[in-house]
């Protein structure tokens, strides 16, 4: 323990100890039941005699704020009052600009018994003993340089996995030199905003999309233009003109969920070629696919490097291993490893080379199967009962992913079901929550968190709350 | 093991996927030595008949790019050319106001014999051991909700473990509220500039300083001012009109090493309450110090709010847990858990419970301690023979820290000695490195990397190359 100390004053030394500590007990820095340091050690730290502490705590504990422990130790007594001193709020006010106020995430609070919130993998099918031993093997004195500072773009044997992993798996073309590593695709795009987004730049999102890739190209200073999406994925001919960047959800559209069609993909490619705009192609969840036919991705497509392709392990393994990557054409590389330096200078290297074990070992494609086997049936079952129980809605057609959105028939307040569907149980989107100017309403239903067999029982709330018109 | 197979053709399947495995052959995608899917698993993913992947593979066996060995499976052979595809260089470039270009890190290539390098800490006092036991205790299914997406701001327990450890080691008065968890010291400062800097602010940085904090302010389009560093530290008088933000090291000015006299820390407080100034107090190495009687921090002397605190475990701990944090006034707070949303969504909440335990448990300040002791050892050999050995040196006086800084007496330059040195196996660093417009020409000397048996012969290589004068 260190204890902040001011010995300026040569004289009264004990005096000083014991109003450092009064302060620190009164200030509620220490609080009952925690265990001071021997007065030979905090003595040593502060560069003063044995004795010197010793008189402050036994002065303290004449004062009944400590209380000693024969053969134990001396403790904060529980006299010591525990409030803290009354603080100023702060005088410093984030910038006009920044008007982005922190959204309540899925891991805060409980689960709900009925959890069809979208874009939460099934941790419980995550091999998590394969992974604590390749983590641990990785802990190891001498692995790494766990002194020194690593590179930017990553581990260099996760770099080559994930190269390997997504010619593989999405054809997309990439060397190891083509991946930068990042704690997931929010940071991914963060450091192609960085890198690419100036003040007052046109950037185009999908409407409805991924609001916190509005808002980051925001807080950037860019101008934000929703471009509709339809049954073919992004309207590409509704891009705005002078766009500088698309992003965009080429195989499962987020959060509607249909493919952007090859025929968009095209146009979009010919715009982005003709116009000098980039695309960044956010290819989220497109492991966990349901079909034998996926289209080619747009950096497959690209013939000219104007795409930057996003891909995350938070949907085909869990959020909480925060790892994703990014794959640039040659001319954006230096750029993004160096937005990934100034960012927060570089990830763990045993996490990275632990996970590269994984993907180069064959693990991740093993549970990329195995998972996806769980989710198909999910799946199925949660299609096949939206139709029976729920007539009112119509399932947006989707091939991939982990939730599936539908769209009410008949004018519905979404967010008015959502919140009444949660005090049943059940925890579902508003898809009108993901649009800024499009005009959806319906829910999003994930299938990554919920139990097989609480589908047909949640869906039955779900259907009841509908009928009894409760929430219109 | 997927493999991204067009099958759209209705008619040839097997030259489909004949066509793609050669593809991924050609490409490089797959390498010589690759085992390929069964071909039962590979049909059963595309959707096609066994047969049907199994005369795929039989046609590129009997052309020698595959190689099947009998109960074994199916082997990318030796004839398949590893050649990968000539590829675009890509047709995006970064934005105009994009600069920055990634800059060599300490953890690429080997440690030169004598490592005075500074800023790393010696990873062989980390108790490896310990952090690997709580690393896989938190990393077990159902300790957190690893499929879920965690708080912005961090684990609570981390939170409030460096709550209670920057109000003992450095009398910091903080909530754990106030507190943000970050991937480290620049991570941290990203965040307040997101937050606080708008295109055109004045911000100032130490002059010499601290280089990725300058070139991340300015990332964000701050006109960066370096202001001068004297004996006192900071020249506080000198701060341009206008400045929005200071950034500023006072325990441990880097990389000159004094730290911000009482005066000083009090005029600038003032400024920057009379101008609306943050200030960013960078603590990055104080808990290092050999002295009795540290200074309070800004944070613990300001009364109206207008500090931000930045700490960082990459210098009490090692750089690869990638933790720091921020302690911020109430009135930054929700803008600041925002930025860090938008920037990596959240950090990994068993590695955060696991660092919580670590510092809760005492074994950080344990740490701290017996590190302390070892660096203050080579602290008082390099000082000490920095003296005996290269008098024309002079050492800037420091109390804390993991480094000295020494400028040249004669003019020098340090560029060069600095190459010279490193050609000899001697790590250090020029002073001027870190200068924008000050003209100091001297040495950095770090002694965590630097083993305590390796100090004097290190200076003594220093010493036979600069009196040889081939470093002038």
């Amino acid at each position: 323990m260190d204890l902040s100390v001011d010995l300026d004053t040569r004289g009264d030394r004990v005096g000083a100890i014991y109003r450092a500590l009064l302060e620190a007990i009164r200030s509620g820095r220490v609080a009952v039941g925690d265990r001071l340091p021997p007065s030979r050690v905090l003595a040593r730290d502060l560069g003063v005699a044995r004795n010197t502490v010793a008189t402050a705590y036994e002065r303290l504990v004449a004062e009944g704020l400590l209380e000693a422990r024969v053969g134990d130790g001396t403790y904060v007594g529980d006299l010591a009052a525990p409030a803290p001193a009354p603080r100023h709020p702060g005088a410093l006010d984030p910038r006009p600009g920044w008007t982005f106020r922190p959204v309540p995430v899925s891991g805060e609070g409980p689960s709900p018994p009925y959890d069809f919130r979208a874009g939460i993998p099934d941790a419980e099918l995550f091999p998590f003993d394969t992974w604590r031993r390749l983590v641990a093997a990785e802990l190891r004195r001498g692995a790494h340089h766990p002194g020194r500072y690593a590179s930017p773009a990553g581990h260099p044997d996760l770099r080559a996995a994930i190269a390997r992993h997504v010619a593989l798996s999405r054809g997309v073309a990439a060397d190891p030199d083509d991946v930068v590593v990042t704690h997931g695709t929010q940071q991914a795009l963060d450091l192609v905003a960085r890198v690419l987004v100036e003040p007052g730049d046109v950037v185009a999102v999908e409407d409805p999309g991924y609001p916190f890739a509005r808002e980051l190209l925001a807080s950037y200073g860019a101008r934000v233009v929703p471009v509709p999406v339809d049954a073919d994925g992004l309207v590409v001919d509704e891009l705005p003109p002078r766009v500088r960047l698309v992003f965009t959800t080429p195989s499962h559209q987020f959060p509607l969920g249909p493919p952007l069609s090859l025929a968009r993909r095209q146009a979009l490619l010919e715009h982005a070629n003709r116009h000098r705009v980039a695309i960044v192609e956010d290819d989220y969840d497109s492991e966990f696919r349901y079909t034998e036919r996926p289209l080619e991705t747009l950096q497959a497509l690209d013939r000219h490097g104007r795409v930057v392709y996003l891909g995350t392990f938070s949907k085909s393994l869990v959020p909480a291993l925060r790892a994703g990557y990014l794959v640039a054409p040659r001319s954006l590389r230096d750029a993004l490893v160096g937005a990934r330096q100034l960012a927060d200078g570089f990830g763990s290297p045993h996490e990275q080379a632990a996970l590269a074990r994984f993907v180069a070992d064959g693990q991740l494609a093993r549970h990329v199967r195995r998972a996806r086997a769980v989710y198909g049936e999910r799946r199925e079952l949660l299609l096949r009962e939206l139709a029976r129980l729920l007539p009112g809605l119509e399932v947006a057609p989707s091939v991939a992913g982990l939730h599936v959105s539908a769209t009410f028939r008949e004018p519905t307040d979404d967010a008015a079901v959502v919140a009444a569907a949660l005090e049943e149980g059940v925890a579902v989107e508003a898809l009108s929550a993901y649009a800024v100017a499009a005009p959806v309403t319906g829910l999003v239903l994930g299938y990554g968190a919920v139990e097989t067999e609480s589908i047909t029982p949640g869906l039955e709330r779900l259907a009841r709350l509908l009928a009894s018109g409760r929430a219109r």
